[in-house]
């Protein structure tokens, strides 16, 4: 079993704290292979049942493209009308979609044969959230070589699985914008720009 | 910005590759602290808007675990009744419930305050894969400190809050135990032990 040091532990607590959801790309193109890389290592991820129900779609066709951007418009249009703070809420960039070089959307197969169902039976949702891990694993993969992720959810999934055209009842899960990052910080555009702050995570006793 | 070196981000593969969902615990308690300082890294973790929708519960009270534990072997004796491969399926140790010396519920809240509702109007499930993602963040730190964690989902969601007592509305995510293991592994039990091979995640392009 390998070794983690002090040293590989304060690294590794600075990439969770330089992870950031980055909104503002670099246009230039990813080097090749890289996602293939990256999902290599998402792969690694914990799945329920080892049933790895993550199914990833790059979107490089422009008019696809295109439609999940004004899918995007739309609904952060609407989410605007219902915001208390809308004067807030429009100064903020909650997607990369018009600079990164790589659209990774990022789906699960609600009841993949492998696993043979170990696992979910009573927490069907267990197979997105094995999705759910995979994207945190390709994120924190991705950070760790430079590169930015934004996870883009201001979106209508019936929209995005439509425009996408996926396979009949992949569920989606998150639009991933990915690329190299115009800036670094290690703490949340959103609480830079004064619309929400960290608490620390809450403990109940039982 | 750090700097990320190829160093790292080995260890850091290593990490993802020896992570684990463990389920053969040592009976030796944490450090004291431990949880906390745990619980200090997960909420480094993405969530929708920076609500921080995750809340955690460590259980302690025998009673209350004894619920757990009824819990989960009603639910997994279901599960063996449904399952095509019956014989393999009961030789698997599902959940280190007897040994492990912390347990930890997690809970989202799916309508929290913080945040402002931002990037959830269209997808209200991203409160519960943000706690996925505090969980992830823990797992991956406990494990960097030598501590195993494995997940259970095998458990009726409505049992658990009853039994936890948890606040209203409270939707539970999975159930956690944490302690030392008994052995490292770089694949998973369900492999070795012949239920399920890993796959290379698929990519479909757009």
């Amino acid at each position: 079993m390998p070794e983690f040091d002090d040293a590989f532990r304060a690294t590794l607590l600075q990439l969770f704290q330089w992870r950031r959801d980055v909104r503002h790309f670099r246009t230039d193109a990813l080097p090749p292979g890289l996602v293939r890389q990256l999902l290599d290592v998402a792969a690694l991820a914990p799945s329920v049942g080892l049933s790895q129900p993550w199914r990833f779609v790059t979107v490089d066709d422009p008019a696809r493209r295109a439609a999940i951007r004004q899918n995007f418009s739309a609904c952060n249009a609407e989410a605007l009308a219902r915001q208390d703070r809308a004067a807030l809420y429009a100064r903020l960039k909650l997607a990369g979609l018009d600079d990164a070089p790589c659209h990774l959307a990022v789906f699960a197969d609600p009841d993949p044969q492998q696993g043979g169902g170990l696992g979910r039976d009573t927490m069907p949702e267990t197979t997105a959230y094995s999705a759910v891990l995979a994207i945190h694993t390709l994120w924190l993969a991705a950070r760790a070589q430079g590169l930015g992720l934004g996870w883009v959810s201001i979106l209508d999934p019936a929209v995005v699985v439509a425009a996408l055209d996926v396979p009949a009842g992949w569920m989606f899960i998150g639009y991933l914008c990915l690329g190299y990052p115009t800036a670094a910080a290690d703490r949340p555009e959103l609480e830079r720009l004064g619309w929400e702050t960290p608490q620390p995570a809450t403990l109940l006793q039982r």
